[in-house]
């Protein structure tokens, strides 16, 4: 799923250095004209006060950015005020990056230094030398996970580099670690070759115990997805793809039990046969869905029609039973989800009309959803998008903190089928029958029953599948 | 240079877990047969304490390994009491690695969210897109230094590979942040090859402000260091060489001037030129001396033999002015300084004696010095090893956090001789006139003066060859 923040510079926050003299004006009249002219001021931190000059910085969040600029202007005008500096509080906190790698013990003297580094050090080398499992012991490697991208498909900003890339795995690491105690380094890769990407992931490896790759343009990811998940014996798990595909089936298991509708008796239409898209409809025919049609550019995806790619015929000979051809509103016709991972606004009401009663709608483009919510309201059984600001946000940061923090806890070798369902089914149970309605289908990514119960879920289904190589104590 | 750490399992502390009825026996008892067999116990920690049962940690510090068995032997003679089981602290300090990757800021709510994460990081990404030196500033770039190992020369244990290799990279990014504040993150590298491995840390390079090459084997090392000195913008370091030199030479300093002697007038002889011997005789060619004699195993460098490697010939080209040949007690005949990176036990009494009035003698071979101080302290003016058992030694630590934090602060393109060289008179001015003598002529390296000092020449050296991006506030 890809999510881009260009739609709102709405809710801004800007601070305001202002130095005055306090003889000559009070801040309650700053006050008064930020006020007036749209701002609303969240906090006032004093810099320096003397007998004569105040300096003050003072946070103000404006709905509108172009309100800063009249606001501004208008506090220029008081006489004895000046404007020092003005900071926007995003810029702020991403000052020096969003992370910092921190010792676990302080080195207090000559025998600690002793201990973690040389001479003493040489002992914990050699045991791992003579073991190297217990690398997953004795190294930050069984808590660590590398954030890779080429930044060839960020968030809705496309191909802009891996440097540009770099403040969204660094958020990535922050929430890694808030959420689930693991520990991120954001890996940006200065190439956008398939073979150097998965040639340098492969030699940088031995340091962690997990790979997600974030933001990798389709179709290069589904091939160093796959070749790394066949060359090395660690999870490697393509966030894009698989996690949105994780918290798509969660949000419509809670769906499908609002609109009273077996997830066995359902069609499905998938719009857009990206990466997010493929992956949604994978885990949709593993979760049970027997009806499933893709659309793309070209329209239905049938079997029997000539496609370059052997992922496509693939696609084409697992789905669409019936062979239905034709255009987005021909698959619709009767469906009773739509699934949308394609482009803002292509979805019309008319089109969901046409669905069966109490269709269910999933619009997760972004910024722009494929039909905005209000203009179905009355009509949709259940209706999600990808964007904070309406109900039912299908976020992957739902899962794959819990997903992580489950295989590292039980080693896994790999992010499989049977654990990615259940950490769908963890995320969905979260929601009780009595919470469950149409605005309330998946929980909130700060709703601490998330990470746990997906981690207890997908290590029980690692130990299952025989992938887990340790039992966490509880599991014994 | 070269530590390891099979020079002493001695110092060496375990933690007992102790079982046992405390109606049966009593704890001192135990206290006491610990005493009898050498232990000293420094710290009790209980566990579980019961009407009956009491469990306890014992922490206890043994001088030499095998007196824990002696140790344990006795204790398992005491009725009523079982050992539970027996820890070593070193491998306890390592469990699950030594570091961690933490968010500066904590994400509290979904404001927090929108702006470290999606949507509003996106505006970060794009000032980075439209200006890549603002990674600099926006990212962790601005602090991060990775550090890379291939595992091939790790400590005194050789070629162990890049998994095994991974502690005391760790132990190196927790000295880099807690003593410069920089942070630092373990690169161990699947691949013994030049080419791959200058490959792979281009290829990483986006993230990070400097790389500090670790503990890669020469001649490898060289070509890995040359080419990525040329080929990125940001600093290359190979600590085990320049690190060395740095702080040999600020030891030579204060060591000359224990001695009287200037450092234009002495013959200094370098045996072992390896990576470390070859960076400490740039070096001192560097700082002035003007007589330097390169032994190697075939003995004494000289202009004119054949060697091989291109290096070799220049090394030869650039020394042993008078063309002396032979083995090494010829050169040392009337030396003023012998600085040995070979092996232990190399040099002899008499040679020391060939050594011109007043003779400095490093030995730095590590787990063993070339002599050991003891032999030669009434013939030398000043003795310096690589350990930490005996005064004056010469250990990286401190020279690289404060090298690296004055080249991270001025966004230095890379760390060069002049550089290098304020480092090594940064370290040797720490110590005043009034303290020097031929007990201490390098400081601790808890001595938070080193750092400080550090920083401030580099940053001057960087700003004044032209190579510094940025000109911290107290330098403009």
């Amino acid at each position: 799923m890809e999510e881009t923040g260009t739609k709102r510079l709405e809710g801004k926050s800007v601070i305001l250095r202002l130095e005055f003299n306090s003889n000559e004006v009070k801040f309650g009249a700053v006050a008064a004209i930020i006020s007036e002219m749209g701002g609303d001021i969240v906090a006032i931190d004093t810099i320096h006060m003397s007998h004569e000059i105040s300096i003050r910085d003072v946070t103000v969040n404006v709905i509108d950015a172009s309100d800063i600029g009249r606001m501004t202007d208008a506090i220029r005008q008081i006489p004895g005020m000046t404007i020092v500096n003005i900071s926007d509080r995003t810029f702020l906190l991403h000052l020096g990056g969003k992370i910092e790698i921190v010792p676990k013990v302080t080195i207090q003297n000559r025998d600690d230094l002793s201990r973690v580094y040389t001479p003493d050090v040489a002992r914990v080398c050699n045991a791992i030398h003579e073991d190297e499992d217990k690398a997953f012991s004795l190294t930050i490697k069984r808590n660590t996970v590398a954030v890779i991208s080429d930044g060839s498909a960020v968030l809705g900003l496309g191909n802009i580099g891996s440097r540009a890339a770099m403040p969204v795995m660094e958020g990535k690491a922050m929430l890694f670690k808030q959420f689930a105690g693991v520990d991120a380094f954001p890996v940006c890769l200065d190439s956008q070759d398939t073979e150097e990407i998965i040639k340098t992931v492969k030699l940088i490896s031995p340091a962690f115990g997990g790979i997600n790759l974030e933001d990798i343009a389709s179709p290069r990811c589904f091939e160093i997805e796959r070749r790394l998940k066949e060359e090395l014996d660690i999870p490697v798990f393509h966030d894009d793809q698989h996690g949105t595909a994780v918290v798509a089936l969660a949000a419509l298991t809670n769906a499908l039990k609002v609109a009273g509708k077996p997830i066995g008796e359902v069609k499905v239409v998938v719009c857009g046969i990206g990466a997010a898209g493929m992956a949604i409809s994978n885990i949709l025919l593993a979760a049970g869905v027997k009806e499933l049609i893709g659309v793309d550019r070209d329209g239905i995806i049938a079997d029997g029609e000539a496609y370059d790619s052997s992922m496509m015929r693939s696609f084409a000979a697992r789905t669409n039973p019936r062979r239905v051809r034709g255009a987005l509103h021909d698959a619709l016709t009767g469906a009773d989800v739509f699934i949308g991972v394609s482009r803002g606004g292509l979805l019309r009401r008319s089109d969901v009309l046409a669905m069966a009663p109490n269709p269910i709608v999933f619009a997760l483009a972004n910024p722009t959803p494929e039909i905005h919510p209000e203009d179905i309201e009355d009509i949709a059984a259940v209706v999600a998008t990808g964007r904070s600001d309406y109900p039912n946000q299908i976020n992957n940061v739902l899962c794959f903190p819990g997903i992580f923090r489950g295989a590292l806890d039980c080693r896994a070798r790999e992010i499989n089928e049977d654990m990615k369902l259940a950490a769908a089914e963890a995320v969905a149970s979260v929601i009780t029958d009595e919470k469950r309605n149409k605005y309330y289908i998946i929980p909130s990514v700060f709703d601490k029953n998330v990470v746990e119960l997906t981690r207890e879920r997908v290590i029980q289904a690692a130990i299952r599948t025989g992938v887990a190589r340790r039992t966490p104590k509880e599991y014994r």
